[in-house]
């Protein structure tokens, strides 16, 4: 069974899933669909012009506390990027355009690493390129690729599409119908696909 | 090492974290002390004026669904009690006056059961007294308690005690001045504490 992977790349939860989904989903023979969306349209409808970690200052110090701990028994380093969160757009453009490419999860989690355990800055086309240089990829073409309109529109719909199926915060997870919310969930959700394979 | 176990008695996860923290907690060999309060005043310093879960639709229908898995999980019953919140004033006070009783815990559970397993509501001082009498307590004498000043005086001052730990929802644990929030983290609370021992 395939279990979808929604996710911000500015979200820092889905930093954890990311590091270790591919792994735990092997373990369980799930397949796994990265599909980076945009929580920004979807904060928005909430009334939310930031992160809600930023708009709510108790629930934010937890979260970096919480994260620290988890990074922690992780075993991955943690940076807070500067500014928080970080602008997402041409990253999920990038993941996006490498759909279906083998090397596409490498190129997410790449992309996780350089913001959230190195604090660069991932809204820089130049730490894009570090990403897609260091898979043995021609940074020009997969560059190039941001600006496409139908990357554009892809991105758009896979926003639109994490509305209609529910989905409010990330990471998130669907199989089938079934939704799951949170890297907390992530085992819970690969048992779910692994039953019903 | 203790544990501190914050919880309202109208927050769902609350319920699911009740039922299994004894026991979780005699495993490790640590001491729970229960903790009730209020989220409401919390909520309205966010701007919130009703659960987070009723304001957010897609956040709320996610809610229950994920609820009505883990408590399945967990071999529990779960009804949806109308209204949704309900209102938590008269089981906190009662959990609050039974402080050190050695029944206090089963209290807290019988109170959680009648009202997400049963679907009663916990504002009628019938349901409190129908669990209170369950245990073999006196109905009177507990019920009374209520309305002490001094009862009303020891929950407010909890609930303020929440906020100056950084709480900002339900479940949420602390080892000394380390927080824990939600029902997923109470195996790594309870792990803290032990450590600590």
């Amino acid at each position: 069974m395939t279990l979808d992977f929604w996710f911000d790349f500015a979200s820092t939860y889905s930093y954890l899933a990311a590091m270790r989904i591919e792994e735990a989903a092997t373990v369980r023979g799930v397949v796994v669909r990265w599909r980076p969306f945009l929580l920004g349209p979807i904060f928005a409808a909430q009334g939310w012009t930031t992160s809600p970690f930023n708009i709510y200052e108790a629930k934010g110090r937890y979260m970096w506390r919480d994260m620290e701990r988890l990074a922690g028994e992780g075993g991955h380093a943690l940076v807070r990027p500067e500014p928080f969160p970080q602008n997402s757009l041409k990253a999920a453009r990038l993941a996006i355009s490498a759909d279906g490419e083998t090397w596409q999860p490498s190129l997410c989690r790449g992309i996780f690493q350089a913001e959230f355990a190195e604090g660069r800055d991932i809204s820089d086309a130049t730490t894009l390129a570090a990403v897609v240089e260091s898979l043995g990829q021609d940074t020009g073409t997969w560059l190039g690729r941001i600006q496409e309109q139908g990357v554009k529109d892809t991105l758009r719909a896979q926003t639109e599409a994490a509305m209609a199926a529910g989905i409010f915060g990330a990471p998130s997870f669907t199989v089938g119908t079934e939704l799951f919310w949170g890297n907390d969930r992530l085992d819970q959700a690969l048992a779910w696909a692994a039953a019903e394979r």
